[in-house]
């Protein structure tokens, strides 16, 4: 199965090391917006293309695994490349989905293509644990919590404050609430009640460091709601203690059969953000090849793909061993 | 949906209870072995036949669910009724699994219906994860653990001792295993590293304790390899505090990309292990009747059926709500 990634950011290195672990797969190309020498890839004997080179490897690449950002990148990346490859990728702004997997399914069906779309842990696995145990108990309540781990959409808000010469801010979920999920009580919780956000700044020297606390604690959508603490430190400090990405997070749906109570949880604790959603990708790359392969086109999500299809191992191999 | 339900013990009664709170099924009839007129079930409206109505009823039914035992009934029913509808069993001896799924894909390829077999939590959801782990972190390791929960074949293995009135088995997992498994260091355990067991059995007046507590301690397969406690109990206790059937455990999965560790753990804990699997095995059932509406036909696990066929909701429904 030869795969290209489009972008060689954070993500398009996890992805490449997701690929190099796959026995059936194989790393053809990475294709960058940049200027191609200035990009140094890890895997031997694969290239660095220009991204402008891609409408003429139709016939070289089976799958393209698209690492760009929701806001701007993939909302055109994902339906133009459909046209053309079998495609891949995690889009995850929630409310644009909709939109996003029509415009997908219409490139995709019209070249005979497979899209899998929003790929990943949330949205990814954690849709999913929240459809399997919504048609189990189909009057269960569903919770996530995502953390303890760094949102890399909110350090990048602190950072363009006035004053900031870096940042980095953990969601951590707040554990009474998680205590109250688990009992199966189905409580209301607000937004403050579910989830602390803790960050770390390095402020410019001279900075006013009470007026940039302020505007953090006060900044609408990212963290008026929330019960937010603010740590000062110095830059060497952010580097040696904060240089990860962690993540991770939970899916706890409680429901009812009568008088008996249920609990399902799911729980991701990844040292690396992107390197477990390129591991995502990368198995959802083969089951974009396979079901193309067997006929099928258009947008696909997790939801659409039979398990058996993202394991290189056969139908004999899993039922005899996994199941 | 017309639902049929083949076998009216716990199994049955928790598939009846999970079809009455899914709106878009119906259940038709509860199919006996016994004698109709001493079955009583709760579903207003649903009837009680003999299972020797069944070749009968092939027009009436879109799904038989299958409950009787692995051991002796389900080898012989599932190939039996896919000849005739589309079914759904719970079929959960692992070694056994690659023959039965044999049997059943001959006969319902022949007969252009889907039967789905080893649907449950485990053969099913943890399966599922076994497999959704493996496919994401190809050199992950994942763990199973059963429990804290009652074990109805191992309280069943006490109960053929010469002496027991009654019993009931917990398997309850060992907290410092879990506590390694989550550490990431991949241990290799033994099964009594793993599992422990507690007894409650109900001695027959006179029997003699200390010969059926060392009996059960050195069954082969049942406890001779476990660290098993007995405690005796009286009849009245059993039946008050341990009158329900609950279960669960979990499969943790623990893998690395290069330097980062990641853990994938799915619980469950059930208040009632039957009522849960039937509820699995009605979300199959759904499944089956929808692949089977789309032309599919022949045997599948779990593993073969794209989640989004699970849900009652249409796709966009379910991309909207919950991806």
């Amino acid at each position: 199965m030869r795969i290209g990634i489009l972008g060689y950011g954070n993500l398009g290195r996890g992805v490449e090391k997701a690929v190099a672990v796959n026995a059936d797969q194989e790393l053809t190309a990475v294709f960058t917006r940049r200027n191609p020498s200035d990009v140094h890839i890890e895997t031997k004997g694969a290239k660095v293309l220009s991204a402008d080179a891609l409408p003429d490897m139709k016939d070289e690449l089976d799958v393209l695994i698209l690492c760009g950002g929701s806001a701007t990148d993939l909302p055109e990346m994902t339906p133009g490349y459909a046209g053309m490859f079998n495609v891949v990728d995690s889009f995850d702004t929630h409310a644009r989905i909709p939109e996003h997997f029509a415009a997908v399914d219409k490139a995709a069906r019209a070249a005979g293509k497979v899209g899998v779309i929003s790929c990943g842990w949330d949205p990814g696995m954690f849709s999913l644990n929240r459809l399997y145990a919504a048609s189990i108990l189909p009057d269960s309540e569903a919770y996530t919590f995502w953390g303890r781990g760094v949102s890399q959409g909110h350090s990048d808000a602190i950072r363009r404050i006035e004053g900031v010469a870096d940042a980095r801010q953990y969601t951590v979920p707040v554990p009474e609430a998680l205590d109250r999920v688990r009992s199966g009580e189905c409580p209301k919780l607000t937004t403050r009640q579910k989830h602390t956000r803790e960050c770390f700044v390095v402020a410019k020297e001279g900075a006013d460091r009470a007026r940039i606390e302020k505007e953090i604690k006060e900044m609408p959508n990212y963290f008026a709601d929330y019960d937010t603490t603010v740590t000062f430190i110095s830059k060497e400090e952010l580097e040696r203690e904060h240089a990860g990405l962690p993540h991770g997070g939970m899916v706890i749906s409680t429901g009812r059969t009568g008088e008996n109570r249920h609990v399902i949880e799911y729980r991701l604790t990844l040292d690396s953000n992107p390197e477990f959603t390129g591991s995502v990708l990368t198995a959802c790359a083969r089951a974009a090849f396979r079901m193309n392969q067997e006929g099928a086109s258009g947008a696909k999500t997790m939801f659409d793909i039979a398990p058996a299809y993202l394991s290189p191992l056969s139908g004999e191999e899993i039922r005899a061993k996994m199941l």
